[in-house]
């Protein structure tokens, strides 16, 4: 399966999972076109603009992973403890656990996002 | 779990796969540091030089995203068809296919790889 970004899905949420803010993105794997049984459910690029964020919100199904392309966020990770990420760190959300992320930099904050059921 | 790019494990691997060249990387989540259970075992961001490629191989076991971050390549696909990718490009090989990737442009290809079982 090959998803060219010029040809996937644009999406927008607003306030998701009730954090601020209007989340734009490009949808490559979701709903409308996962292959039968994949393994990956979704997956993403995600921007936020500045102020917004993605609400703390739990994974009870599945298991998320972000990796940041640009900018700069605070990560509250499933203990509710806050760590800034830059370009390229990445956060691994397990099956269970909860996270959310905020776009606290100066510039857009857009991140891969893959989950996995 | 977070891992910081600064601080993730680098690993090269010569002529991966069958293919060409020395490839770089950054392991985030590996053998050495997944967690137990987590269904994602593999997410690393890798670089291909002018010229290297992974060879064709199969996936028997897990399912494996790239996503094209820097460069351009071409992407064999399951079917052997060949494909030019770019920044933002997303391919998605199932469980029991195969694939493969050059770097067939002037600059070196990177590209996260996301791997579940």
């Amino acid at each position: 399966m090959i998803v060219k970004y010029s040809q996937a899905a644009r999406v927008t949420t607003d306030k998701p999972k009730g954090g601020e803010g209007l989340m734009s993105g490009v949808s490559y794997v979701g709903p409308a076109n996962r292959p039968e049984n994949a393994k990956h459910c979704m997956v993403a690029e995600n921007t936020l603009p500045v102020g917004g964020s993605i609400g703390f919100h739990s994974h009870p199904k599945d298991e998320e992973i972000y990796i940041i392309l640009k900018g700069t966020g605070t990560y509250t990770d499933n203990d509710k403890s806050q760590h800034v990420l830059t370009v390229g760190d990445m956060t691994l959300c397990r099956q269970g656990e909860s996270h959310g992320i905020a776009n606290t930099g100066a510039e857009p904050l857009t991140f891969a996002a893959v989950v996995s059921e």
